[in-house]
């Protein structure tokens, strides 16, 4: 498998995937995973995810912006990994473009809630494999 | 929901899942994420997967043995982390038990096969959440 084959493949895997996993650095030098809603990319480059800004996601990225994500089929046991950094926004622009019927049950004051943040992840290099295929890239 | 009930949650859903999510430090300060075949475990206190030798999980988890197992159902957004320690170990009686029909795929040498190694992760705190339930416990 050539790297296009598998950024495209990667990319198909993202696109039919209803959560994300965000890998972080937590207290005392133990990595963290967390699960999110799929809810918003550009290609393999960007991505967007709504979170509690009092969450503990909000303050390990903060603290340290070295972050990946993690998207994987079990029935078919593919997988795509994403190195990258990932920040924190509360643009009202993005904030109201990732909202969706049901965000309320988070979020009660709604798309303005002091406590709805957004995570926001750039990715620089990527892996992904199937079965005994392991293909790394870096993303555009 | 009290600690008690959130352990009990947990173990129904590592007792379901297929795969677990290995969280590790990576090389530069990087979190990374693996999925790994769900194989054995004792409650929620240890787990083993099999996995290559060579793998760049291995070398991560020699370096550094702190790291974090995640089980996640993406239908009814539960999730359960474990914080722990991980070893590798090439244990013949562990070896054995971990072997399946289909691991020659992966260790075509059999299971005595060099390129053969088990992660032994023993988890000392847990996180469960189910919906807007977020419980924290020691594990026993």
């Amino acid at each position: 498998m050539d790297e296009k084959t598998a950024m495209s493949k990667g990319l198909e895997l993202v696109e039919r995937s209803k959560i994300a996993l965000l890998g972080t650095n937590g207290p005392g030098g133990y990595p963290h995973i967390k699960a999110l809603l799929n809810l918003k990319h550009l290609g393999l480059k960007e991505f967007w995810f709504s979170t509690n800004t009092t969450s503990r996601r909000v303050k390990q990225v903060v603290n340290d912006g070295k972050t990946c994500l993690y998207f994987v089929d079990p029935d078919s046991f593919e997988g795509l990994m994403l190195l990258g950094h990932a920040e924190i926004t509360q643009e009202p622009e993005i904030r109201g473009a990732l909202w969706f019927e049901g965000s309320e049950k988070y979020y009660p004051r709604g798309v303005e809630d002091p406590d709805y943040s957004v995570i926001h992840f750039t990715s620089f290099r990527g892996n992904y494999y199937h079965g005994l295929c392991n293909i790394y890239f870096d993303t555009k």
